[in-house]
């Protein structure tokens, strides 16, 4: 013991900083580290991830499913109301698909609420307000998930069976994808509100645009969406907050092929203007192209690739794709953001919506680094855009090589989130999202950047590897 | 004097590396900077420079231009035939206009000859190429500079009086600007093509795709051009090489507009056609934009900002606000850039266009920031991207607020050459450019980055304070 103590001391210091600093303070030299507990010291994470990262099965799963979501064509084929494209909705039943993973209509929040309430005098199965409510109150009304329907919707996400959806379909796996119109900003259903106004603009949606669409699509044989995305990744879009230049070239597609169909010119034109004045046009779609390349490489066994991340406006909740249909919930995290003057973050909604599909599938939040305009909105810079996308290489399988980013010399993003790495390395995947008012009724107060909650995916872990272990 | 070599050597070496690199080998100590004499060597020059960054008139006269320059707002009111909006071609004048300064059929550039000589058989002046060669020869037909006539027109520039013209007005100064209509890529009169496809399209051009803008216009009354610049420049458009985003913003704007006019629906689909596979569509606005706004601050006595950087395939030319209508020329520099398959520097015309009216209003290379795709395409990376937009500070006024790049965090362009900061510093402004086989008729077989010649702003700079000196 004797020489420890006559030399000076020269220490490596493990996690908490503490102990160093009283080691430089007598004098010693202290190289600090930082260290923290595997799975942050949650023991069955940490059991899991242990087994997880040798486990001979894991990596081939996770190339195949890799392989399936990189490979996925998915092209806009159709518009269809969704009473006709989801079989659940058939022959009449009463049934409203919503946002995020399931919840009951007593725990759900605000705007999710009130978007349900709308969506049911939409439908005219209720004629006031009240009676909504009674009815939606009494349970002979189905509320289940969108992704249980082979759907996704931003926010609420509200879709019942009079709604025009996009049909994408994955012409590579034949699996198909649908997402609602999006109406624009301001008062809309997704953020809850459900006025006149709201209602009239959706009931104009089905009408028009819908018809619109649906007559340019039969001229142009669908439309590919990964060349538009990738086309809008180099345009400045990230395709989940920001969508100006995808929906420009869509518009670009779509206008001619209008013009040469045989909807009436004052209708085509209806739609048209539609259009050209919401810049989040494409969000919708950028979503179902997400959701097709994912439920690809849904159900191959053992595979840790996340395939679906969405909110219900109270929880988070993850799929893996060696877990099946199966959720893994925690309550969701607070948007970090921007609020519209008079709004703060105590009149927020728990994040919501399924749009962090596009997360999912290595945009939005992943692609950041292509739309600096999104970090300058919530106070960033152009170099933290690049480290949101440089960040996120941590926790994928690989990287897209459809999908590049011009800031980092046309990089492809990172994409194919690995359950085992975010929980191994504790990093959360970024995410873009909307805010709604937390009441019903009120609608958009702002926008921000969050994250998925860390206990999803330690959960995800934990549920794979148990399952592989019980074979 | 013993002092000095009984001591170790402490020498700082000025310019040239041979003399310190001596000391160092004979063990002294050196500290090396970079010199250059004033001017490159210039004495003209040099004296030029010193009496201007001292005169009394130069930096009012420089605020005063850089003001009229900042505050003209461009609007693209109307659409008119040559011969209607160019005083000069009234009354069945045979003039056909070109780029550059002003240039002699015999020392014109193959490109330049082919697309007059296709202007020539257009206007039907001519039936044969033969009858056009030896009309042109002749004399009889007058050849002047698109800038003589308030006009702009990329590559060959070829403007003639059948041809239709964007005619945009600076609402601030009342100045008007014009432009012809953009044709696509591949074989086009600008590169020098002269074909019967060629003359084809130019028919098409002026009897559709002008009558279907003109329409759209006369429902919008009017496109300001300006936000949609600043909107491009955020969407991974420079508005010179680049005009994806540009267009497809102008596309949104014009497509609605035309289904509401009284346009036959499939005139008007063929005009939508065009314009959306044609992602240079917007450039000539870009380009009459950016005329207007520099001749809204031409004309200014003292001031040495440069309002026009012009190249005619054989000479650059420059004009400063204080020096008129004078043109500065000196020998254009080749264009470093990538080549089609199959050619190569060997068959490139010299530098040529009107086109770099961009770069003289502070964007195209200037912006070079918002547009990584450009330096990708010749073999650059995102940061030289950023560090083009960054070294034209050095030679600028200052900064358009307009215009913002958000791969620098939105800070504004460089905007407002100062020639006197170009000779200073020995840095030239760098500007995109297309390249055109060095043959008539042949077309684009490149595309890339080149800088100004040093000599125009020297010669600019003596002849601005030879005069000032001369009062």
């Amino acid at each position: 013991m004797k020489p420890l103590f006559k030399d000076t001391l020269k220490v490596v210091n493990v996690g908490l900083a503490g102990f160093g600093d009283n080691v430089s303070a007598a004098g010693g030299e202290c190289i600090a580290t930082t260290w923290q507990p595997p799975a942050l010291g949650d023991r069955d994470a940490a059991w899991a991830l242990g087994r997880s990262f040798a486990h001979p099965h894991i990596e081939g799963a996770n190339r195949t499913a890799f392989a399936r979501f990189l490979e996925a064509h998915p092209v806009l084929i159709d518009v269809a109301l969704a009473r006709d494209a989801i079989p659940a909705m058939a022959s009449g039943r009463r049934l409203i698909m919503h946002a995020g993973p399931p919840i009951a209509w007593p725990a759900m929040c605000g705007p999710m609420r009130g978007a349900i309430l709308g969506a049911t005098l939409l439908e005219g199965w209720a004629d006031t307000m009240d009676a909504a409510q009674r009815l939606v109150a009494s349970g002979d009304l189905a509320l289940e998930p969108n992704h249980h329907h082979g759907a996704v919707g931003p926010m609420a996400g509200i879709i019942s069976p009079s709604m025009p959806l996009f049909v994408v379909e994955n012409k590579r796996g034949g699996n198909r994808a649908y997402s609602n119109f999006n109406e624009g900003l301001g008062k809309v259903l997704r953020f809850g509100a459900n006025d006149a106004a709201v209602l009239e603009r959706l009931r104009f949606i089905a009408r028009e645009v819908a018809a619109g669409v649906s007559a340019a699509l039969a001229r142009l044989g669908g439309i590919e969406l990964k060349p538009l995305m990738a086309q809008a990744l180099t345009m400045g879009d990230e395709v989940h907050n920001r969508n100006a230049a995808a929906t420009s070239l869509l518009f670009k597609l779509l206008a001619p092929a209008l013009f040469a169909s045989d909807v009436p010119r004052e209708r085509a034109a209806a739609t048209l203007e539609f259009i050209a004045r919401n810049d989040h046009f494409f969000l919708n779609l950028s979503m179902a192209a997400c959701k097709s390349m994912l439920d690809a490489a849904a159900g191959v066994p053992a595979s840790s690739l996340v395939t679906a991340m969405s909110r219900n406006g109270v929880n988070f909740g993850v799929r893996l794709s060696g877990t099946g249909d199966r959720w893994f919930e925690a309550p969701a995290n607070p948007v970090d953001g921007l609020y519209f003057p008079g709004y703060s973050r105590d009149d927020a909604a728990a994040d919501l919506g399924d749009s962090s599909i596009t997360e999912t599938a290595g945009v939005g939040g992943f692609a950041m680094a292509a739309a600096p305009a999104i970090v300058k909105f919530v106070g960033g810079s152009a170099t933290d855009a690049l480290h949101h996308s440089l960040r996120m290489r941590s926790i994928t399988m690989g990287s897209n090589p459809t999908f590049t980013l011009p800031a980092l010399d046309f990089a492809p993003a990172a994409a194919g989130i690995d359950a085992r790495k975010v929980v191994d390395r504790g990093i959360l995947p970024v995410i873009n999202s909307g805010i709604a008012h937390r009441e019903a009724g009120v609608g958009q107060i702002g926008a921000g950047i969050t994250s998925a909650p860390m206990a999803c995916f330690s959960a995800a872990v934990v549920a794979l590897m148990r399952g592989l272990e019980a074979q």
